[in-house]
């Protein structure tokens, strides 16, 4: 399939395309990106790349590295970390507290912020040196040495982020965190900061599409039936409350950030990323989704 | 692939598998069920069948025809019909009145109970003879006169369907149910009365599979884009609170029912029906989530 | 004390008030009532009487009908009438569903709908008559045989009532209702249709205000400790969402009806009705709220 | 009426009560508290005294601790105060956070734990030495210098304060909290840990029996129309989850504290305290309610 092509009418179909809504301004840093970004890289298991716009800027991948923290957990802790999370989608907003309530401090999965916060004590508790134990993690699957924290904007997330304080405190009283608070809203600050390009995030997400081997090397890192429970993860949970609308129009396993980019990947064929900051009501890249849900339109292809 | 083989194994594996969980209860007709009842039967798209147990025996479908209705509404509405019901997984159980109430009358998703009810209200207004021409339907895509409702079932079920008269009642209050109450029930418990046997319903659910072709006949019924929406519903939504753990261990689009029936499809490779009527705490048939388990496993093959 | 000086203030204070509420309008009997009534009468343990306005036209009390059926219930069940309903404010809406399930089919207390239709339940099941005895007491603690059920209101909040038909059945399901849905949900809306005019509320309700004797004739009819107990409820459950607004300010137990009236007592001191049909957001008279906070700033007395 | 008389019967009544309920353990300095102490003072308008038991023995007030921050808080602010915190009984337990996600940062009234951190956080923004101000104030309405914070125990709870800290940081994220976190927090414990006998809370809340006088002295300071609104406060809100069970049992404003002791008053009658570290499954003194209830139902006299 020609790739590019497809690629090309996506970028030309939505040049003009007006989207409503707003780049995430609860910090400077984020507010002040320019909203009319936008750039797409599409990576294939036959190893050609497609791409347009600002397919190599680096952005703030923010939500999308949990994808990677729970990758690592599941290694370190196999069927073990179920019993601190659970798999099921959340059918409230991704920082509700009522839900965490409700579920007696098990966060219904690790990719709402509770679970990424109880996915973030666990490889502090089972790490050496957690952040740069990640950023080993990123650069190997990415192949590329070239990727880094963005200190300023995770201090700069931290000084304001009292509602993910609120959960890690309040899953510590319900029993469901063992370290200190501090260290783990500094370590999910640190991994949501991580900037990589659509490129750079393609290349990284070949190994969830490839079914746990690196493309390039041929060498295997995670079993398929642990990429295929990630995947199925990505599936009903990556899109916080609009994880079944993505499912439902674009039908690939996938997960946003509030950067606004979004990731997904469709098993043995390829992984793609998509970059525009502008965020749809439920905090999801508007663009994004109007790429992605264009690409297994044109394509033809989605899992189902 | 030797499906048969692999059902073999299943059947061996599973047969001193201690099912803790109770037969449905609330209705006579339901509680009398044996509760050793097993069977499976799985029907490839190269129209070869494998099967084992009990899978001729016909039994009360229940929420399976939850798909039916639906797949029948997005023919007769097309877009509108997300007006009335939204594709989101639901965090709740599925007879959640809370979440309802929170939603304001529009139900998360068509597969739990308020949504089937919209979906049978939107019946209701747009068919002259709604059971007669659901019959239709299942027969059709059966290919198989031999399908019909268990009226006795469905008086009895009627008769203590408390639950559903509430959320049709509370739906009307907000304006989501157009029709009167007592035909709305009506017409759902006849749904849900449908007896078939795996073979049936692994045949009625080949459509799905087969990007809404008749395998038989080939006759093309729904477009591919309908059939993808449908099959992503089934695997965000398709088990109530336990969606995220069906598609996190098993990763195939399927629906369950109380009766114990579960049936899945692998888009393109087959569809496959399992009945145990011992059921989990969340509803679903213990031994039927275990056996499709136990099949993507031995097969190598899930949608990720 | 002057009362009569008192609620001439009132009038004189409250005539160029700007009520910005609206009149109860989902039912056509309700919504035609002239937004301008306003009424008021206050009955002294003394025998003395102070009015003003169209304080002797009959309105429909509506909810305010749920302190009789409660002090019925009382007298019939004793302490086991706590077992079906409890005595905690509520902290939502009303016609709250949410907390019902939350609570498992035990009303928060006897004054929000679900746990007046339980009352109305346990008075079907206990009476012969449950109309013609409710009206019957109505009549003694009044003093008055010309008080009377308004049937076509009765009915036409009936062919609408699908909320109150939801909590019914909703409770059925949870086996908090013993009776068939439709006997209760007829004898509700018959108690909600009771036409009083403000003098023959307060009449009636100086049973409450006096120990639990009629006060023309002496005769008592409830113990002071059942009394105590219904005013206390009065006083933390009598205003939905607003119990608290309304101690706090007025000081008083009281209980508010959709229709525009509230009474009020101030135990061995009198009992007050108001009426205006102008409904702030909450659902009690805006203007009813304002006489009573007024009533009880005017007079330095209030039970704290 | 002769008080001693009746606080001897309760004594007697309640020597062999069997206490079901646990003392507060979630702190050592709490849990190490003998069981068995019980003690009550009544101080009466007329300046009389009844007592029995340890009733001159000091325990921790903790949440007794919010009706004296909730005072000077309105003297601060008067009405500004109700748009940071509401008058509403609370339907759910003190430490919902659901409901304060529901409610948008504005806590339902200031007796839950929420309300109380905003209530901190007012004074904190309004008071130059905000823990000298409030130990100033208990020892000028008690008359009693020899009042003081339990520092060692102030640390202990905070130290494992963490659903405290989550309210905080929630309603922080939400702007309800101006100051930082650590001092809200800090202050909060301190006002907890203020050690007093119930000799000494019944003296000190006689101000609130009295119109706002004290009464050895005759010096006002509070308006009546501000100490009936805190009464009426307690009356509803004052029993967490069990204030209408309280209400309705007793009949009287009051406010309990899980280190088991609780607060009554009878406007223009009496202050009462009574102390029992057993709690209930709702979190009051078990003793404490049974004393109480008996109290109003020996001396004929409650508010209603």
């Amino acid at each position: 399939m020609d790739y590019q092509k497809i690629l090309n009418t996506i970028e030309e179909d939505l040049k003009y395309y007006e989207a409503y809504g707003k780049v995430a301004s609860y910090i400077p840093e984020l507010a002040k990106i320019d909203r009319r970004k936008f750039g797409m890289h599409l990576y294939g298991v036959d190893s050609k790349h497609a791409a347009f716009g600002d397919s190599t800027e680096k952005f703030s991948i923010q939500s999308i590295s949990k994808v990677f923290t729970l990758t690592m957990a599941m290694k370190l802790l196999g069927e073990d970390l179920w019993n601190r999370v659970d798999v099921e989608p959340s059918g409230d907003p991704f920082n509700s507290l009522s839900q965490l309530e409700y579920e007696r401090g098990i966060p219904r999965n690790p990719f709402i912020n509770s679970g990424a916060l109880v996915i973030a004590d666990i490889l502090v508790s089972n790490l050496n040196d957690p952040k740069r134990e990640l950023l080993d993690f990123v650069r190997k699957i990415s192949n590329n040495s070239n990727i880094d924290y963005d200190n300023i904007l995770a201090a700069s997330e931290k000084s304001i982020g009292f509602r993910n304080y609120a959960l890690v405190n309040y899953m510590k009283a319900l029993g469901n965190i063992k370290n200190d608070v501090e260290t783990i809203v500094d370590f999910y600050f640190f991994q949501c900061s991580l900037a990589m390009s659509c490129e750079e995030l393609s290349r990284a997400f070949m190994v969830y599409a490839n079914n746990g081997s690196i493309l390039q090397t041929g060498e295997n890192l995670f079993s398929r039936s642990k990429i295929k429970r990630i995947n199925a993860l990505m599936q009903t949970c990556g899109f916080y409350d609009e994880a079944g609308e993505f499912s439902f129009k674009v039908g690939l396993p996938g997960k946003s950030g509030v950067g606004g980019g979004i990731v997904a990947i469709h098993p043995s064929q390829y992984s793609v990323a998509v970059w525009s900051p502008i965020l749809n009501a439920k905090g999801n890249s508007e663009l994004g989704m109007a790429a992605l849900e264009k690409l297994t339109t044109l394509s033809g292809l989605s899992i189902f």
